[in-house]
Formats: structure tokens, sequence, C-alpha cells
């Protein structure tokens, strides 16, 4: 199926732009959880099952299974299949490589791992992009503005152009399939604006809300104008401060659902 | 052992800046392989052993192993443990999360895969590089120039700076422990001198060598003027395109060994 076409599916279907990510601390788990590989495979199985039905899509972290190496990697295969079929899968994976390593990439998460879309790094430029695009099956987000403090020491550089601007150029230039957009901080509420109003069309994958401060408001209405887009939730949903697991997971879950609701209340 | 010791004892005992990258093509595997993830095991640890002796670091290529999933891993894994005590393993992950992400990625790379020094990309600045490098025991090199053609979209952007000598600033001054350097492409010889010349003690680790047809000239002068630096070459050594394996890669390494030497003959 064209991702573009899923994507808008999976957004219709949900009626919100939530995204949840998996990043799962093992340090963090309720204590019903083994401290280990298992207890957080086991947690994860949970989270999707009890917010499934609540998100268009999740966000796996691949730094939170490769930190457990192959075995990590095995998890999430086994993960992915667990994710029903109404629900986009993104690997943020983060990766960039010259265009010969970046074919072999598109077999490990577009195969192997059988997401539908993952995150990419823009600094080896179009040629690392495009092997990842090519598909119109699978689809893409670049970095562009980060929600990290120490982002805006490159994102920022420039005087003319800042880069951010110049990657979000690039990545508009090579969406000729619609299955590209671009990773953009809610922590960074100006640079959402102006690259919204720059690039009115162009999905944007909203990380930052919740633990990290963001701004909802706005994040919501960058999506709407758009009439797309995604914000993730990670922390907030899968380590919720009180009640019990799972209910407080669902309940949170069906909280940003509608924080993040695609249209207003009439 | 400190990284920086470590790394100046290998290029003593080698006597050249000689890197062979395993970027391991299922594909292009001599005839007594076979074509599948056993193959490439058995090649690899075939090219380790004809090759050690020459060579001062190997440097795995991430994609060529996670192309396989967690098998890939998992071969990986038992691959670091075959290379012998006295050569550096260097993981080319160009992994660059935020802080939090990345220390997880340095859990993954350092501990579960035990590598001595990793790749990584600068677009989210300090705080994703700083966790690889707090710990004076490994290193990273950080992309600044790439050897592919499209690098230069994002990587020479800027009016009055552009982004590769302001990357190349923000590594000089994070590097208080000695144990971070700069992949810069031998493809893109005028940025190559100009770096050297504005930075002249930062290691470079220099890929584009050989089937990329970047000038061993230019990258041997560059890694003698610091009296340091690895030089990578991958297809050209793993790959010959006459002789019989695995004497044929061998002399290869050997050859390579002699082109990069430390110092020119007396």
């Amino acid at each position: 199926m064209i991702y573009n076409d899923f994507f808008s599916h999976c957004l219709q279907r949900k009626k919100t732009f939530l995204c949840i990510g998996i990043d799962p601390d093992v340090d963090k788990l309720p204590e019903k959880f083994t401290c280990d590989l298992n207890g957080l495979a086991e947690f994860c199985r949970e989270i999707i099952q009890a917010t499934a039905e609540f998100t268009v899509a999740y966000k796996f972290n691949l730094a939170f299974f490769e930190r457990w190496g192959w075995r990590g990697w095995q998890v999430l295969e086994n993960l992915i299949t667990a994710v029903p079929a109404d629900v986009l899968t993104i690997a943020d994976a983060k990766r960039g490589d010259i265009g010969n390593s970046s074919r072999f990439y598109t077999q490990a998460f577009f195969k192997m791992l059988p997401f539908h879309a993952i995150t990419l790094s823009p600094y080896l430029g179009p040629d690392s992009i495009t092997p990842f695009i090519e598909d119109a099956d699978h689809g893409a987000f670049v970095l562009c503005v980060t929600s990290n403090f120490g982002g805006r020491i490159i994102q920022e550089h420039g005087d003319s152009q800042p880069v951010y601007l110049k990657v979000a150029e690039m990545v508009e230039s090579l969406n000729k399939n619609r299955n590209l957009g671009l990773v953009m901080g809610a922590t960074k509420p100006e640079q959402l604006t102006e690259v919204r109003q720059k690039f009115p069309t162009l999905p944007f994958l909203i990380p930052g809300i919740g633990a990290q401060g963001g701004e909802v408001e706005q994040a919501v209405a960058v999506c709407r104008s758009a009439g797309q887009g995604l914000i993730n939730v990670s922390r907030a949903i899968l380590f919720p401060t009180s009640g019990a697991f799972p209910a407080n997971v669902r309940e949170m879950a069906a909280y940003y659902q509608q924080q993040f609701k695609i249209q207003e209340e009439q």
C-alpha cells in the first residue's frame, strides 16, 4: 500500500495526530516487570495492547533496543509484529550514510524489521535519503530542528539562511513520492511556525511534548494547518506519575489523543 | 586503557595509517563462500586473519550487518572478539541522538558490542557527542566532510563559514580527553587540506580511497603532518579484482600498509 495513503488512512481513523514513542527504559518499569530484556519485552507488548486504539503511530527508539545488543533487535522484530495493522510504525533510527550503505539500511528497516517509515539525519545530503523514499510504499522523516539544547549549534548555523531551512528546502525538493517529512522539535516554537509557513504541506513529526516541555497548542496548530502530521509523546504515556498499570497508561493515551485531535470541537 | 594511548600504540606498532573497512557485500564474496550470513561471517573471519598484521584498525560498517537483522548483529558481536588485541575497532554507525538516547547507544557500541570507537553525526550538536567521549577509554570520529557527492549540500552551506568548519570547531572544543576526531573524505582534497591547516592536531579518519577514487598522496600528507590519523580502504582490499583468495587480500593489505606508511623512506 502507498505510504502516503496509509498515513492519511491512519490519521482519519484515529482523528488525532498522536504518535506514541516507545522508549522503554528498563529502570522505570512498573514493579510487576523484571528489570531485564524479558521484562522490557512484556512491558512494550502491554503498552501496545493498552494504547493501540488511541494512536496513529508508534515510534520505536532504536537506542533503547540496541543497548541490549542483538537480543534487543530480536525483541524489536517480535514487537513490530504485535502492532495492529491500522497503526503506522516508525523506526527512530536517525540513520544517514552514503548511498551504497543507505541501500542496505533500507533492507534492515523496511524488510528485516518491517517498519513503514524511518527517521534520517540530513548531514550526508540527498543521495543518503533517496534510497529510503524511492519506493512509495515506505516513508521517512528527516531531522530538521531537534528538541535538545545543543541542536542549535549546527542547525542554526548560517548567515543568510540557517541550516534547518536549507534542510527543509532539500527535503521538499526530494519529496516526489509524497513520503518524506521533517522532524521538528516542539521545544523550538518559533522555528516550528517559521518552517510551517515556508513549507505549508510537508508532514512534521514533532517530538518534545510532555517530559521535554514543548508547547502543545503550537504543535497541534501546525499539524492542523497542514491537515496532517504526528505529535510524539513517549515518557508521559509510558511512565505516568500516578495510577495503576496499565489503566494509567491507557488514560494518558486517551488524554493525548484528545489533546491532539485533528479538528476542534464544533 | 586510555583510548588515545592505545591508538598511538597501534599506529606505532604497524607504522602505517591503514584502516580496513569491513563492508561485506554478500554478492561479491569469492566462490568458496555461500551467499548467506554464514558465508559472510566466514569471509570476514578470513579477512581478519589475512590482514590483521598489516592494519592499525578495522572499521565495521553497521549497514552491512543490520541488513541481516538481529542475526547480523550477532555475527558482528562474534567477529569483534576475533580481532587481535593490538588492532583498534571502530563501529561505523554514524549515530547521533539527544543525550538520553546517546547514553544508551554508548552501551550498545562500547559494552554489548565492545568497540573502541564509533563514528557520529554532528547534526544534534555537543550533547549528542559528549556521552561517547566522557570516558577516556573510548573514542569517536564525527562526520565533517563526507566522501559522497551530495554531502556538499549541507556540509558546504553557510556564507562566512561553511558548516564543515563549524563542525570541526565544535569537535575541537569538545576534545578534552583527546579521544575525538573527524571523518574527512579523501574525495574532497581541498577541504582535507583546509581543515588540517586550521585544526593541525585533530585525528582524521579518511574514507574514500580506492574504489571511491580519492587522492592517496594528500591523505597520507595530512596524517603525517599531524603524526596520526587513519586512512580507510574497504572494497579495494576485501574484493581485489585478480588473484586467489585470501592471498590476494593479504597482498592488497600489505600494499596499502606501505602506501600509507607513517614516515617516508630515509
